[in-house]
């Protein structure tokens, strides 16, 4: 049986569920009504009810979602019971501060590979990872069975990059260089900007000044 | 006039378009179509049309959007042409990183201060601004007339920044720490984590797997 088709924005929500009910469930609490999962993470309750019902009828009034099972029912629908490994190009301080993530990435996920093309990089331990030259990309995409690329290289040489993923067999990207790359149309890509999430931040701060 | 209220999904497109936009522009591209807008930004031509008609009518058959034009009244409805000063605290491999796109930060917006609790790190230079410590957070605040606030601090300490921040009178927080953090309720507080980016990402490798 296929999963029924998700919207991107109920898609995105999931690991949001997913990392506060970890928490939860770290602090050995055992059910949540959708108006503490609201209030916790800025979603209104109907929403939540709306984005949770797609999978089926978890919640019951009066007693709410049971963490346990909502957490194995997410990862299954974000089918994070599998291996997926990632390579990241990039070992600057960014490429550096994400490989720091890897201890948050629970389950299969996890950066396997670190790559940079400057000679003085090449060989340095990053997060108990050796940084590769980029000749060695393609093989070793193979041998891991790397699936995701991350790039954290300067803009310019962001669309490099993304050939180089391209051509070694990468499904999906994470692009955090400031620049749109274009991709062949079967490599899903998403461009993390944090600069998008600065700048709709004032828009909401001057909102709430105008409403005073 | 009072701007009508926007969704919260829509106000995170627009600086997204506006970044696009701002590109077209340095290319010296003077018009638009939702077509090719929605080609390089992956989304819908009908949903881009359908948020920039929020703001009247911008668009003209055959013609397309007046890049310019569509830029300035982006600009101007996220109030990017008042100063909106941003401090930073976390000195880190992340932080250093993020102080680095303050050259694609365009308009008014920068980071301004950088403040850190790791006494090496205090008085080192971080892209142009010195380290400063904690203890000077709230009169940089105030002088500098600093709105904006983020976080990237390991997940242990993210609260009590939280707190200093809410404390300094910051208005805004974009949090990186793997936590979610309490804010009184006058702060607007966005959580940014890129392993959402990359969870998410696992769900459509799979999805196109499975259709193939």
């Amino acid at each position: 049986m296929k999963t029924p088709k998700i919207s991107e924005a109920v898609v995105r929500r999931l690991p949001v569920y997913l990392r506060f009910l970890n928490e939860l469930k770290a602090n050995e609490v055992l059910t949540v009504s959708s108006q503490d999962l609201g209030q916790k993470l800025d979603l209104n309750p109907a929403q939540i009810r709306k984005d949770l019902a797609h999978f089926g009828e978890f919640g019951r009034k009066g007693i709410g979602y049971d963490v346990s099972y909502l957490i194995e029912k997410i990862r299954a629908i974000l089918k994070l019971d599998r291996v997926m490994n990632v390579a990241l190009v990039g070992a600057g301080n960014l490429g550096r501060a994400l490989s720091n993530y890897n201890a948050y990435l629970k389950d299969n996920m996890k950066i396997v590979a670190i790559f940079d093309n400057v000679p003085s990089k090449v060989g340095e331990t990053v997060n108990n990872l050796q940084v590769q030259p980029m000749s060695e990309l393609a093989s070793t995409v193979k041998n891991r069975e790397i699936r995701i690329g991350i790039i954290t290289v300067p803009a310019a040489e962001a669309q490099n990059v993304a050939d180089s993923f391209a051509a070694a067999g990468i499904e999906a990207i994470l692009n955090f260089a400031p620049v749109i790359l274009k991709v062949p149309s079967h490599i899903r890509i998403h461009h993390a900007d944090f600069t998008t999430d600065l700048l709709s931040l004032a828009y909401y701060i001057e909102e709430e000044e105008e409403h005073e």
